[in-house]
Parts: structure tokens; C-alpha cells; sequence
């Protein structure tokens, strides 16, 4: 992976720690999301693993390196700077909070102690990879909890935010809940089951819609959905009927869902075909589906494009990457940001995580009774400890977890109190101690 | 490029289409934006190189090939449908509207003409690339514009979604307008300049922030852009004014930006530094640049994020790819789609460019007086016949097309009436005579 693939000033404070002789500090960052999106309760952590394949093998090319020497920005530093770009790896340490794990505003979800240019650089990669998949399997959640039990199909790639976008989209959308994905891609990398049978243009590829219909169910047998709505989709359920089973059901696409549902309905039963399905799909989120399961449409299952891909009500994740601890030549110093509207918390931190309630705690601490502490060795000296649990497994800590939860907390808006998430009184304290350094040095 | 990165159902329906004997038989597919995103009344065309680099590397690999074999849909397949995905090929037709044109709803912007699996499989990568790029590059135009002259550079990455997408958005916002990106490799790959100085991190890494201000002056010299936010940035002010030259100048990221502009200025102004410069970051979009721009604030240049490479306040573009003709033996068969809310157009169009004004027209018609044919042809038989132009060439394109739009056009709101877009004589006499056929045959 190209550790170009960063923000330049991620390169000119590397370069900078370089010419300040900083290169034996080491440094702590935690990425936290700081607010949660509107309507959410929670986050459901995911791309841990793009996360780790890209820090073990970060590197600079060495087109990479002579692109940068072009730069205005770094005409001043010295070629020995350069070179040492050539055997630039990482070799720190990583803690993370394992995919699948529902999470709360400020709790870390990875902590990453390195030489502070391996551990400046990665920033920028591991808040879109980690931020992006998070916000993702999120809505996938979301999406789920409103299917209540009926299955819910990702199929959104083509308004993802790049075709790769759409491939960790479908890995995301599983982990959060998903039945599978419409993405062949991420089929094939993450082992996701894959759907998907026709499209109108097959329909229309064909003279009549009864050939094309026809011509589906020769290629598919049990697993055929025919898309009935290209011209009418009474008309076009009823031909579909016309062909008997093979069939596994019928997708409606456009139209008033929950009427062209008991129609559609009705005229599967009475061609003597109650065990097929229906699939909707169109435009869906999860307050359109929410509302087309309370209105009792018998809808067996739904496929969500744009707004599930996309996150389209919350685009974006407020993660950030901060720097909590610098250490030199053996002595530690906790970093925080007193800004006004962004103030973060210093020191290394650990999540603990007990029945109903969370405490954020320092990373050394030791309290009774909790269940489980979240963040856990991934990457000791630049080496993977760790296997990392497959889509499905992750998919399957996520339902875990949100079972686990209140269950108003899985509601679409969002509830009051928060989920219970307290500081230790051991960070708390060093809280306090750093707020007063920092006003005493006036730095 | 792995031909999987597709909708599962594009796989089935090139299966079905070869089990159908359609192989013969060729479509012509046009991608365009159904209906603009609110707020907006043009898009920018962009991500144009992107897909045509798929389109010329497309490819099955053995093991895409080994996956699909062990598919239950495909269970049913002969053999010989896997052994023709190794020669698979696009050698289609690809006419296109340049990147950075401004176009409108209903206007095609890429029409792809090949062997009807050939055409049907790209769907899903195409609208994907084009539609992000464009969607960007549109937001990129808007941010530019409500910067009246001030610089706008994309900083996004971190929140793009994923770390390639951040790669796109810096290349797309470029196409629409903005200076530069902050993303390295979208600067490496794309020619485009790069921007970024230095964190947070970097100020807290260093026990006093006056120190952090002057390893970074000795770093970049006159691009030295000091963050002055990490505690107080009036007293950050004062400390990097203290420094002197070299210096672009200051960052603000946080706080009332027209309050503390101001009182930058003054500071820089009297310690001896009008020449330096002030750049305003932090959860920025147009409508917020627009009211720093017109409460006077002395802002020089903007830094945009979130709202940029995530479009987020209107997160997708409404674009699809549908079958308009299909060519069997020699003859021609005009395609429509007349269901309820989703109506097309049959046969295969261009757009003709008027001063003032567009016409859709039928990709035959020689129309007088039109200034410019816009869909251009770029790829014939699978090989690419026109260079593309770089990033920098487009975003010139941008420029010139939307200085030529009526001013009320580059609103940031929604202008009544639209942009004047007619259909040509010929093109709503092919539709009725479809819409006729249609009902006849009643499919």
C-alpha cells in the first residue's frame, strides 16, 4: 500500500520529527468517534482488517519517494531524510476493539503506539477505513432491526462513492446485519453470500416479457426472481405465475410497495404458488421499511442500494485519530487539546465493558466485575498477534452485541439517557493534572 | 480490473444472455443523471479516465472464473460459459462527454454500444465512477463559487468513504474547482498540486508551542502555514508572528471564524506580516464560505473536508445506465422503460450544445447552429482513439463551461426556471412511435 495515500501534512510532519531529531519518541493515538450521528444510539465497529493488511504493508515506492523529492515542500530537507524513506515500515503496536462491536461517543476503537512518524502517517487511512465501514455496518443495523427478522440485501455499489467504495460497502453492510450483498467483489475477498438475478434490460432484451421471464427461470431454477415491474406489474407478476416452479419469487421495484404487495400476494396464492416470495426494492432506508413492515406488507425480504451504501442521512463518521501519550527516552508525556469545541482526553485509555454500562478507564487499570475489556493486542513490533476474524464471525459479534443492548437503544432516533458511558476516576484524575500543567506552562 | 467488481445480477444476466444464444446481439446502454440532486442546477462531469481505464482491463481471472463456477445460481451453466470468460474483452463503443463539462438532468453522458454482455456487465463500475467524480467535482463547483476568487482545497480524505475514494474526491474536487487536495497519491497519480502543513499533533508533540511554530518554519520555509488553535489562537497568533518571515501564514481551525479572522489580521498587520495569509478550516461547506465571504471576513483561503468528499449534504447522484437500443442481425429495436416513476427514452442520443440552450437529439441528427456535439467518441472496437486529457485540462473545461452558464445557474439554491434543455423533433417522434408499439404488442 502506497503510504502516499495520506494527507501531505501526515509527510511534512514526519519529515519535520525527522529534522528535529525526534525520531527516538514514540507516540499514542486513539481514533474515537467524538459525537455520534444524528438518530444513532451506537456504532458498530468494522475495517479493522483493511486496517492491519495496510499497516503491514505500508511502504514507499520509489516513485513515491521521487515524487516527493520533487515537492516545493520538501526542497529544504536533507536526501538522508529520503532514504530512510526506503526502509520506512511499521513497527508498533496496535490495540483495537475486535469488527462487529457495538460502540458509544468517545470510546476508542483502536489505540496505536509507534515511532511518532509511523504512527503520524497512518492517520489519515485508518479514520476512512475504519470511519467509512463503521458508518456502514451502522445503517446496515439500523436497516435490519427495521426489517424485523425479514431479510435485508445489500445492492448498492453503483451509488457507492467509488466502485471500491461499493466492495467494503457489501462487507460492511454484512457485518452490520446484512444477509448478503449484491457485490460480486466482495463476495469472492470476504467469503459474503451474493445476490442478484435481472434487471429490467433483460427484460427489454427480449421482445416479450414472458420470453425473458421464461428464459430466467431455464437459467436460475429455484433460484429465480423475476422483476415484474418493466411494464406492469400486476400484469407482469401474473405472467410470471403463468411460468409455475421453478421460482424462488417476484422483486417490486416502483409503485405504492405495500398495495402492489397484497396484490402481488394474491395472485402468487391463487396460481397455486404460496411459498413464493416477494422482494421489494426501490429507493428503501429504514423508516421506509419500518413503515411497510407496520403496515403489514407481506414483503419477505428487501434489497437497499443508495441509502444504505452511501449512509445517505449521516455520510460521514466523526471519527478522529488524537494523540494522547508521547514517550522519550523512557519518560511519558499525556497530550490533550483543550480547544474550544474539540477537547479530548489524555493518556492511553481502555473500554470496559460491564452489564448495561461502560467505563472508559486507563489503559493499565484493573476493575472488578467488568465483562470484557474491548481493546485487545492486534499488532505487537509490527506483527500481526492476532488472527483476524472472518466477515462472518464479525457479522456474528455485531448480532451479539445488539441483542445485548436495550432495546430502545436500537431504535431509529435517538433515545435519552444515552447508553451509561463513565470515565474512570484514574482518567479522570489525569484529566485534572493535565489541564493544570498545561495552564501552568502556558505551553 | 477484476470483473467481478459488479452487481451479482450483471454475472447471471451475461450467463443468461449466452444460454439464450444472445450472443450475437448488441445494446447500446446510456448512463446519465435522472434528476439533479436539491440544491443543485447542473453536475460536473468527471471520472471519465477511471472508467475508461476498467474498460480497456477488463477482465475474469482464474479465480473470479473459480468462484463463479462454485455459485449455486450458476450450478446449471455448461461449461462453456466459464471457458469464454478467460477470452472475455470489451471491444464495445464508448461515446463520452468530456470530463468537466456541465451538464443537465436527462443528458447522457456516456453511451456505451457492444455484445450485449459486454455492455451489461460495466454497468455497475460505471455509474459508481462516474457518478462519485461527478458528484464531487459538482460540490467542488459550488464551494468555488461561494469562495468568490478564494482558494478552496480539498481536505477530505480522512472521511471520504474509504481511503480510495479520498484518492477520487481529491481528483474530482480538482476537476470542479479547487486548488489542490490535500491527498498525496491523488497529487502522485494526477498531477494535481498537494497542500497540508501540520496537525494538532504536531503542536502537541513539542513541550511549548512556540517551538513547534519554529521547527516548522525551518521545515517548509515560505509555505509554513502555522495551526494556531491547539490552545488559544490569538496567543498562537502572536507566537507565530513573533517568528517573522518566511511564512504563508496562519490556520484557523476552530471558534467564530469572522471574529477571529479579524483579529488575526489585526495581529499579523502589527507585528510587520500583511503579506501573510490566513486559511479557515474546520467542518466548512458553501453555504458557510459563502457567509464568511460575505460578513467581510479576511479569510485567503478555505479548507474543505467532510462536506466536500462526501457531497453530504446531497451524498448521492441519482444515475443510471439503461438500455436504449438493441441491434439483432441488422435490425434495430428501440428500447423504453414505462413504468410508473421511472420513465426513459428510447434509441441512441447526443446532446447538441446552443448558446443559451441544450437539445437532446438522436445520435444521427445534424442539427444547425449547434456550437458543440457533446458525446464524443472515445473508445471503438475495444481500443481507445482519442487521448485523455488531464485533470488540469479538465478542471479548465470546468471553468470556461460554467463561466458560460446565465450567473442565477451557479446559485447555491434551486433556480426557476432550469436550465433550457428540448428535445429534438426527431427524438419525441421515435418515443411516441415506441410507446405505441409497446401498447400493441403489450409485450
Amino acid at each position: 500500500m502506497s503510504a502516499l495515500l495520506t494527507d501531505l501534512y501526515q509527510l511534512t510532519m514526519a519529515a519535520g520529527y525527522w529534522l528535529a531529531g525526534k525520531t527516538e519518541e514514540r507516540a499514542t493515538f486513539e481514533l474515537f468517534v467524538r459525537r455520534l450521528p444524528a438518530n444513532r444510539n451506537f456504532v458498530v465497529a468494522a475495517g479493522l482488517r483493511q486496517a492491519v493488511d495496510y499497516l503491514l504493508n505500508l511502504r514507499f515506492s520509489e516513485e513515491d519517494i521521487r515524487y516527493l523529492r520533487g515537492l516545493e515542500q520538501f526542497a529544504r530537507l536533507p536526501g538522508g531524510f529520503f532514504d530512510g524513506l526506503k526502509e520506512f515500515r511499521f513497527t508498533g503496536d496496535v490495540f483495537a476493539v475486535p469488527e462487529g462491536t457495538p460502540l458509544f461517543a468517545g470510546e476508542p476503537m483502536l489505540t496505536l503506539r509507534a515511532p511518532l512518524m509511523e504512527a503520524q502517517i497512518p492517520e489519515t487511512y485508518l479514520l476512512a477505513t475504519l470511519g467509512f465501514q463503521s458508518l456502514i455496518a451502522t445503517k446496515a443495523a439500523r436497516m435490519t432491526e427495521a426489517a424485523g427478522g425479514r431479510a435485508v440485501v445489500e445492492f448498492g455499489t453503483r451509488r457507492a462513492h467509488s466502485p471500491q467504495a461499493g466492495v467494503l460497502a457489501g462487507r460492511a453492510s454484512y457485518i452490520g446485519g446484512c444477509a448478503g450483498t449484491s457485490n460480486t467483489l466482495a463476495g469472492r475477498e470476504f467469503g459474503i453470500p451474493v445476490f442478484g438475478t435481472a434487471a429490467h434490460s433483460w427484460v427489454m432484451s427480449f421482445q416479450a416479457e414472458l420470453e425473458a421471464f421464461r428464459r430466467l427461470q431455464e437459467l436460475l431454477g429455484p433460484a429465480t426472481t423475476y422483476l415484474v415491474d418493466s411494464y406492469d406489474t400486476l400484469e407482469g407478476t401474473r405472467r410470471a405465475a403463468s411460468l409455475g416452479n421453478p421460482l424462488w419469487g417476484v422483486r417490486l421495484d416502483s409503485g405504492n410497495l405495500v398495495e402492489l404487495a397484497r396484490a402481488v400476494r394474491s395472485i402468487l396464492n391463487d396460481a397455486g404458488l404460496p411459498e413464493a416470495k416477494i422482494m421489494a426494492t426501490g429507493d428503501l432506508n429504514e423508516y421506509k421499511i419500518l413503515e411497510l413492515v407496520a403496515a403489514g406488507a407481506p414483503i419477505d425480504a428487501f434489497g437497499v442500494g443508495t441509502d444504505l451504501a452511501t449512509s445517505a442521512d449521516a455520510p460521514s463518521l466523526g471519527a478522529v485519530y488524537k494523540l494522547v501519550e508521547m514517550e522519550v527516552g523512557g519518560e511519558r508525556r499525556f497530550t490533550a487539546k483543550y480547544s474550544e469545541d474539540k477537547a479530548t482526553l489524555p493518556g492511553a485509555k481502555q473500554v470496559f465493558r460491564y452489564l448495561g454500562r461502560d467505563v472508559i478507564g486507563r489503559a493499565g487499570e484493573c476493575p472488578q466485575g467488568a465483562c470484557e475489556a474491548l481493546l485487545k493486542p492486534l499488532i505487537l513490533k509490527g506483527e500481526l498477534v492476532q488472527d483476524l476474524p472472518s466477515a462472518a464471525a464479525a457479522r456474528e459479534r455485531a448480532q451479539a452485541g445488539l441483542r445485548a443492548l436495550p432495546k430502545k437503544l436500537r431504535s431509529l432516533f435517538e433515545c435519552e439517557p444515552p447508553y451509561p458511558v463513565e470515565l474512570s476516576d484514574e482518567l479522570l484524575h489525569l484529566m485534572e493534572e493535565v489541564r493544570q500543567l498545561v495552564r501552568t506552562n502556558g505551553t
